[in-house]
């Protein structure tokens, strides 16, 4: 990474807001962990356990919630959400590297393809025709664009992404190396033993602000579209099927997979390996665990898990339970050794 | 996708049977989702609880089975099995598009490989040595192809994808970008703690008619081949170790792993994210769930899931008694209760 | 693969010691299965089980431990670990192919970057600023590396690897197709509903002799370095999130996920597809089991599995108590037919 410009502690808290504790004419010019931060970085507390390495660290500034704002006597900035807060100094301190506009000699644009001037084509890229790009976007070295595809302005795909023909992305996208956009979806229907593919009709469209992690594949849909809203972020090596909808602003850890035609609400939380099978709804923020198998919709709000998953309580429950299920039989042997008494009483 | 065809009703029942009911000249161009559908699209209806949606579609044709015939008014077609005979029409429309033979001039295609006339060759494209390519194979944009690798005729690779040295691939293949065939398997042995690495000499050999998703892995056998039957349809990002065999005509959903040596049958089943562990045999026919975690070989047909994968009715049957779980330790307190009684009697 | 050089019995001996029952100038010139291999093949018996196929043997020579050596009457190799033994003859009869030196004119490599002559590029690879490439690295066709990277000497990338800006491997890594090192990690904070994504500044640092699976993904730090340790050997399809270490020497199989700021150990065994959730500390030597889901770290060595994790021994008697679960409901039952007794009594 390249040095970053250094920013006094006053000049963050009139961008960010938040209060100074201690000299705001510190200077910072990168965040770090407690643990390694040095005298020119700003680091922060997000939960008390991590006390110790505050109360350890090197660090110039910190950034810490108005409950812990006493933990330190280093020159501070209190404010509701340090997690948060630290995001948004890190933003500022690490700009998008500026990338330089132009075709890349060995790059490959079919006719029909328009580049715009502040567009950047990395080497060995290949453009199909008729691909509409936006302004400022960024086609790493060796990326695939299919004929028709639309990728929004802003937006940056890093090296070896592919974009099926005719899928569409939209603004400031973020695609990360040996994503997929558009492959076929999974569609096949038997014929006497025998499997007979169903063209893959359908196309891809993503909404604004999307992430896409390394090697994830988004299949597109059988006959409509699949869907990804807008502020949706997804993680390393997951499947969407196709027809799948994913609503604005979920976001999904890595190798999770979603099975085809399956629609997951609004502002969800999906933890890592959680497997959805097909068909399925799932409602608005729900939050599900990390190698969850969902196998039914989910149409509340809340927390779940397990395999099957059911709401975190149940599951927890039942572990708990499995685990006690030695002592109830324990309980259950004594109880018959009991039971011949009365028999013989009878 | 290009604009499809207009082909009759009375067209399309020549060629794929069925029955037609009202009028036979109806002209369709396209395949459509029964909300989604205007007047030349043709749709159909596989199950009855989509039934609403039939009542409202703006199709021009619908396909139904002999039971839902009466369900519409609309121009149709009642056929045996609507989602196979729809597979059908839809193939018809949507022709794989055309591509222009010829090798790209930014290709690389090195000595003693031979390009068939008929063959396309996309724009950076990698191809060692020895390579035979049946005629009419389509390699799209940025694939690598190993020395001495083979692929049948009429085979398609979409861009990104890999064959390593010596893989075989038959006739009919279509491979979906970033899948990988024939990197090592996961071969090593332990010495005084430190992993030696033991090559992997076999190759992969694939038959003809088979399928492989977006970022799949297939692994080069460690001394024999690994094996893929024809007819086999793997989706995205499934991993099949070095010497599994796969039978004819199995069907793999996303996510699944089938670690080494292990051998699948024939027409068998898998759902998505299911996990397969080593040196198991599976037998034709089976059906595996998703999410299962399968550490036994299965020797029978029939249908598993769960997690260790059991028979998926005793699988049912323990999460449904799971559940009860609770009850049943009330019943055993209730017991315990009324136990000090007979007791105090003695 | 090319046909390797022959060598005699007595000639491996010398190498790698054991004693050799029957002909030592048996000369073998490839290693192979029981089942398939000729006069000119050695073969190993690992495990008794696999003794009828030794006893239909063609192989030339087999290799076999002190209590197996009567089994056959072939000539053989004995020695204490024939699987080890085994690997290091077929590393010697395959040692990696000799790759032609240079710099593909296809290849692109930006200013700051030396490419040392015993260096191979390939095809169609992109080289960013400032590269430090090792002496001896093969580079294959459609590599991309990132500004700054560091690849130690003797590595090998396979075809379509990615390396993002400032990753740094050690010596001797094998690196396998659609393999991505660098990718920003999963790192979003919200801010009223909406995602803001974190800056991942930290890098991948990898030490030497670590073999990593194709479309593996290891995310880079957030703010420190992911560290991958010597020889840990990755198999396909794995992703190690953001400011994970892995320690020396563990091997991992295929489909696993470890999330983000997870510490494993060294001397570890990882079972494919298993999921372990972020922040854990996993001790030395632990064992996880293929399928197994850890929500919590694991302090001692031992071996683990199930869904959520625990050590075997309690997971494989839990999942025998959910069978017999049907057997305690029935003694419930008996005992409360028995019941009304001793209550009628009163």
């Amino acid at each position: 990474m390249a040095k970053a410009e250094k920013y006094r502690l006053a000049d963050i808290v009139e961008r960010f807001g938040g209060k100074i504790l201690g000299n705001p004419q510190t200077a910072i010019s990168q965040v770090a962990t407690l643990e390694s931060a040095g005298v020119l970085h700003i680091s922060f507390l997000a939960h008390r356990k991590y006390r110790k390495q505050l109360a350890g660290t090197g660090a110039g500034a910190v950034i810490l919630g108005k409950a812990d704002s006493k933990l330190t006597e280093l020159p501070r900035i209190v404010c509701g959400d340090p997690y948060l807060y630290f995001a948004k100094v890190s933003a500022l301190l690490n700009p998008p590297q500026a990338v330089k506009s132009g075709v890349h000699r060995t790059a490959v644009v079919e006719r029909g393809t328009r580049i715009p001037v502040s567009a950047s084509i990395g080497a060995g890229v290949y453009i199909g025709r008729g691909v509409r790009l936006g302004k400022d976007t960024v086609i790493g070295p060796g990326c695939q664009i299919g004929d028709g595809a639309q990728i929004g302005a802003g937006s940056r795909l890093h090296a070896r992404v592919t974009i099926y023909s005719a899928c569409r992305l939209g603004e400031r996208a973020l695609l990360h190396s040996g994503a997929v956009v558009g492959a076929d979806g999974f569609g096949i229907a038997l014929e006497r033993d025998r499997w007979q593919k169903i063209p893959q009709i359908g196309t891809v469209v993503i909404g604004d602000d999307v992430e896409i992690g390394a090697n994830t594949c988004i299949d597109r849909g059988a006959l409509d579209d699949t869907l990804i809203g807008d502020g949706v972020k997804l993680d390393n090596l997951i499947q969407i099927g196709h027809n799948v909808h994913i609503g604005a602003h979920t976001a999904i850890a890595g190798c999770t997979g979603i099975a085809g035609s399956t629609r997951i609400g609004k502002h969800c939380m999906i933890g890592g390996a959680a497997s959805i099978v097909g068909h399925l709804d799932i409602a608005d923020r729900v939050v599900i665990l990390a190698g969850a198998v969902v196998t039914r919709s989910i149409l509340q709000a809340g927390t779940y898990g397990g395999h099957p998953a059911q709401d975190n309580r149940s599951w927890t429950h039942n572990v708990a339970r499995l685990r006690h299920l030695d002592a109830l039989r324990e309980r259950v042997r004594n109880i018959e050794q009991q039971l011949p008494l009365p028999k013989e009483q009878v």
